[in-house]
């Protein structure tokens, strides 16, 4: 149908946090440089939990390869290249790819998606609250229809504080996607 | 001109086979998490090649890589990350990003392309026939103009018993893609 | 406002060139295949400097990962599957998916980008001059507003002499993009 065809260019923000709850050996450093330092040669596969923004509800997960670029010690820090996705279960997925770095905010693109998120672009921000444990996105989407009630919500402010709330941590169903990504 | 700068927003399907001859060395699965079990850590880079749906036709190959991100033994099978690309000799490529699961179909978005798909968006529907050895793809691809006959074609229904011609097996010249990566 | 929501669909050509100066220890040629010819399972992650066509202006960086996936013994080179991305200081970054080869000319896809490059697409032709360390690309650009006039100019035509101005190799302030990536 027509309406089938159109690809919507309002902006509608998303805004989520990945977790490492520490329960799933991620990440796995790989040293591949052989270094003391990272270095360039280090490889980073992740996966994390992914909560709404108001940390009422667990989604599903980030899941992805980061690729070490450079370390920067007079940031302490280090830039990253990074392909990853994140999955909201029955919803469909987000892939994304650009900079990922430990000690600033960066953008990266959003290349694609799936289910309510085919046809998706625009960008998104990563906001480092606790590294590498705790993040927050804001996504700003185009090309898609209009986000379902339960991917939004009022976003808790970003702080070392956040926590899901028991339910989401516990993945009750109430407060957990259908058939979300464990 | 005005032609060239149109996007056209009609979906089209576009089937095609992913198969592993077992004539190169593919896949390379590298244990870099040193797990005997399958674990995060772990890389597959991979190539194939790529039939037309009707199996009449050598397209040319798929090509990229693989993050193992968890595996699922409920499922006895995996969850990957995929980034990859599908070449079609002379007319270009389409590059995905998304899920693979060994135990179930999954989607991957469609993020962009060359040649004749250039421009092009949607997401693509992978189901497994025999792991890892036969995969047919279900694209439902946008913002392309319309596809050449030589790629379109009545799907073969996927099946274990699925093979390609003789004639498209050894990529006899009617029966391949003008210069098809080999 | 509505002009913020559009999304155009000309197309513009952006050329630049990318530089290994072999001052950072990149490639990281990763040879997990473990194999003395480069061969499926290797992995090369990367950064280069990135300079205006005009080579007039350092922009910043490339970084990504290439995957080997095949060594083409007739053409003496290899096919890589690449995703990376093109830093253009504060105006954000291009990320790219497709093949490199060391052999011939090849295109890639434009997935995305953000700041000035929110909701890019198109395709990059990467042409070669001294393998591994002298590239230009022909981006051809759409779904962005006009490029600011920084990046345009005349580029200087590929050849192995191409080098960037005293200026721009030494990335004086006026021979920089503000806050370029080092």
């Amino acid at each position: 149908t027509a309406a089938d065809s159109s690809r919507p260019t309002k902006m509608q923000k998303l805004y989520v946090y990945e977790i490492n709850e520490r329960d799933r050996e991620s990440p796995a450093y790989l040293r591949l440089s052989q270094k003391s330092v990272n270095s360039l040669g280090d490889l980073v596969p992740f996966m994390s939990k992914l909560y709404n923004g108001n940390l009422e509800k667990r989604l599903g997960i980030t899941a992805g390869l980061c690729t070490l670029i450079q370390h920067v010690p007079e940031r302490n820090g280090d830039r990253y290249e990074a392909a990853y996705s994140f999955y909201f279960g029955e919803y469909g997925h987000i892939s994304v790819q650009g900079a990922y770095l430990t000690y600033e905010d960066s953008y990266l693109a959003v290349v694609g998606g799936s289910g309510i998120f085919e046809g998706v672009y625009g960008q998104v921000r990563v906001h480092q609250i606790i590294f590498p444990f705790k993040l927050f996105y804001t996504f700003e989407l185009k090309g898609i229809h209009d986000l379902p009630h339960e991917l939004l919500g009022t976003p808790v402010p970003p702080s070392p504080a956040s926590e899901p709330t028991p339910a989401a941590r516990a993945a009750e169903p109430h407060a957990a996607l259908k058939n979300f990504t464990k």
